[in-house]
């Protein structure tokens, strides 16, 4: 800290750090700017000389005159032959004024700025994420199995299209996504999916939530009502409220969700929210998120039948359907649709890596303007190389003889996760196989706290998401948890069945002691 | 087209065609369960065997017990020993029938689905973009002298971080960001424009229009009033509008956007709209776009102090900053705010190349919840690949010498445009140079349509966006054309220019002769 008079008495306060991140010509600026707005420099005032100011502040003249030129660049200061380094007087006070207040007289007078109620709405509905930087843990859910991708293969195909980036392929993209990987995606959900399309109606986004927020905002106005299943996908949740959209929790069947209880809801108030025709139904018919049920042909039929009636869009979110164990798996809903109304959302997140950021959607011929429009003002399109590596990755055929070999990984480790369950949890997590996916529903007894469970098991190192936590208006109302196995070989297993039951037990315990508690408490006898 | 008889009498009408793109099993599949949809196929109808069949299909008998496998999965035939495959009683007849109807009986009876009206109202603002396939011609702005990228390098670093992929950088990824390289940028931003912030404050976004949306929805909500620059961003019109903002266009003078005329329109219609103060101001202090304007200090101040009083955040898109040919730049104005109201936004689009898709936002903390919300719903993160490759382009030092290089050669090339201006557009083109940026506005006589020139122009392999073509409100009312300058050569320059004038002359001569003919009539004289 240097303080020293100026050659016309002006005490120039100026703190050199020479370890700052800024450079000393950079400090000098701001705090001769900084007394400049808070009006302790008034216009007209006759700055040192800058060889006066060097000797004084123990620096070279060249820094103090870096310093200068820019205030005279930005206008803080003029410099005539004769008078001179001054500061103007073209700031008009009344803003320095303004500026002063906040900025150097303690705390602001003007009040902050708010983020938007949109945003704010959102908050309340976001989850911290586990950091990018931990690996995943048992039993998380939607995480494949990463160590078994062919890293060297993929390595590879990066190496040959970073080596190959040129002019050609460097300009603005086509905001629908990369042509050769849009028809990749066409040819490979025509025959593992059975979906209808062309590669024009393919729109490569960054994952399924991409898709989801795109959809909402092309296909819904704010204030409209979606439907979707109950318990459901937390990320749907999101992209729906994010688009403004009233949602109404249709409870989920045997068959999927049920559109006869979703047409009873649309006349009531549920949550609150006056539930309403919807605009938009959301659905997971391959392998219901969370519950994994897979929705039988005729209520398809029957959701297809009401969505025409209401002239609702059908998002159809097919997030885990590469992995199906026992039999072939069910046409997708896009393939039944006639009308245009299904839209079809994929991602390869879960069959490649997360931070690829690579899905699709596979739009009716009737939203493809209004998505082309909504791309170009959301610049969500993706980076191109990872597209391109990926059509080659697809095109040689490695892709699907990676989703085959973890075809049979993801089912054999279903058989562990429920080896471990019986082994381990025995009495206390139910748990049925099923024919797809990558997680199972461990089911708990009547009355067990899931939330306690999932919190209780994630200071014992288990991730366990209570089901509870995705319950959209009421939920199944039957407590459980998520148990995803598609990244976790045996031993690890097991190991976090053991300490999941642990955790079970330990909820048990504590309900049971609270609930003496409160029995006791209700009959007033000292607890 | 093969019709034959099934040993029940049904007629079974199955168009094969060997050269489609699905399987032959797949299209028998189809044939039937369209059948059975439309109802052709009535519900307890036995199907032919699978034997009988693919005799008379000519195919072999596995093909056509794999269409009836996936039938049976789904639900639409039955099977049953001793009484053959059946065609399912369980799909309900009125689906059936409804289903029917708009599939197979001519044109849809019930009406196709609409795009929701916010996507429509943006379809209205879109633009055709150029191919991506096709190289940019002069003069188009924003796109960067591709061919002097350091490719070399860039495919090295790509290469290395291709080959080192694998789980532990595979997973979900901090929806904010890669880490190193929001800390490499807060550097950069420090150091290169005076901005004030730490590595938490920056969040990765694909591109600046990425973040002008991001910012939108989480600083407005639906119905506000925003304020831009009249003529101003195209792009960032759209993102306010998809964000269902009231937008006014505030008249540009030489000091940049008025205020005062932001202040004046606030309080009446402007273009059909109720103009209201301000929630959101969009800028480009650096570089007016497109007009090129710096904003000068005292504007800046007064910018400032006008958001205070209405509360609004600013949002400063500092698209080109990197490129300042004389003096130094001047300070951002986030580095001004010292009120956190501030947005800074900023693209490597165009310092490196387009189709890596990143740029980033520097948000006020009172923002950063919001947006850690909004881009968990929206899923716009990048790929983890590209942001590792740029963090190591900027940590090794490879980033600032290519921009020291572009600067050096885009104020070359400004040179060149102005003499290619001179020379060939003598009298017909006005443009004055520029302290930076990588266009120039070329400016037209009082009275040239600057679209018709634009369209001339386009007609003779030239690229030059008309100045209307930017008005928000009113625009300049001066005629003018965008002339890109930074991926363009001397010789094309000069070629392009030529092309220019001759467009401009032929627009001159329409516009004389048809106003000749104008002329005429109105003195009922025959044309």
């Amino acid at each position: 800290m240097t303080q020293r008079r100026a050659p016309e008495g002006i005490p120039v306060l100026i703190a050199l750090n020479p370890g700052a991140k800024d450079t000393l010509s950079r400090q000098i600026y701001r705090a001769l700017r900084d007394g400049i707005l808070a009006g302790r420099l008034a216009g007209g005032l006759r700055l040192p000389s800058t060889r006066a100011l060097a000797a004084d502040l123990d620096v070279s003249r060249n820094t103090v005159i870096a310093a200068f030129d820019q205030l005279m660049v930005e206008g803080y200061v003029e410099s005539h032959v004769g008078r001179g380094t001054r500061v103007s007087h073209t700031l008009p006070d009344n803003l320095l004024h303004a500026r002063a207040r906040p900025s150097v007289h303690g705390p602001a007078s003007l009040a902050p700025n708010a983020p938007s109620a949109r945003a704010e709405l959102l908050v309340g509905y976001a989850r911290p994420k586990s950091s990018a930087d931990e690996p995943a843990i048992a039993f998380a859910p939607g995480v494949p199995a990463l160590d078994l991708f062919p890293w060297r293969t993929w390595g590879r195909l990066v190496a040959i299209r970073g080596r190959a980036m040129g002019p050609a392929v460097a300009g603005y993209t086509d905001p629908l996504g990369y042509g050769p990987l849009r028809e990749a995606i066409a040819r490979y959900v025509a025959v593992a999916r059975g979906v209808t399309c062309t590669a024009d109606q393919v729109v490569i986004v960054g994952g399924s939530q991409q898709g989801l927020d795109l959809v909402a905002r092309v296909a819904t106005d704010p204030g409209d009502s979606a439907w979707m299943e109950d318990p459901g996908y937390h990320g749907a949740l999101g992209a729906l409220i994010a688009a403004g959209l009233r949602v109404t929790g249709v409870p989920v069947d045997a068959d999927g969700l049920s559109v006869a209880a979703g047409r009873v809801a649309a006349g009531r108030v549920v949550a609150g929210r006056v539930a309403a025709p919807s605009r938009l139904i959301y659905v997971t018919p391959s392998h219901q998120f969370p519950l994994g049920i897979t929705m039988s042909t005729p209520r398809r039929l029957e959701l297809l039948a009401a969505a025409a009636e209401m002239r609702a869009w059908i998002v159809e979110d097919d997030y885990d359907s590469e992995f199906r164990y026992v039999s072939r798996p069910l046409t997708a809903l896009q393939g039944l649709d006639r009308d245009g109304r299904v839209v079809y959302v994929g991602t390869f997140s879960k069959v490649m890596f997360p931070a690829l950021r690579i899905g699709f959607v596979i739009a009716p011929p009737a939203l493809l303007p209004a998505i082309a429009a909504a791309r170009q003002f959301s610049g969500t399109q993706q980076a191109t190389l990872e597209q391109m590596v990926l059509a080659d990755f697809i095109g040689d055929g490695h892709f699907e003889r990676h989703v085959r070999r973890m075809r049979s990984v993801y089912a054999e480790r279903q058989h562990d996760l429920i080896d471990a369950l019986r082994g381990e949890c025995a009495g206390l997590v139910d748990a049925a196989a099923s024919g797809s996916g990558m997680h199972l529903v461990g089911w708990l007894a009547p009355g067990v706290d899931d939330a306690e469970v999932s919190r209780r098991a994630a200071s014992r190192g288990v991730d366990a998401i209570p089901l509870s936590a995705f319950a959209i208006d009421r939920g199944t109302g039957r407590p459980g948890v998520l148990l995803g196995y598609a990244h976790v070989d045996r031993p690890a297993m097991f190991a976090a069945a053991r300490r999941l039951a642990a955790a079970i037990r330990e909820s048990m315990t504590h309900r049971s002691s609270r609930l003496r508690v409160e029995r006791d408490e209700s009959r007033g006898l000292p607890a």
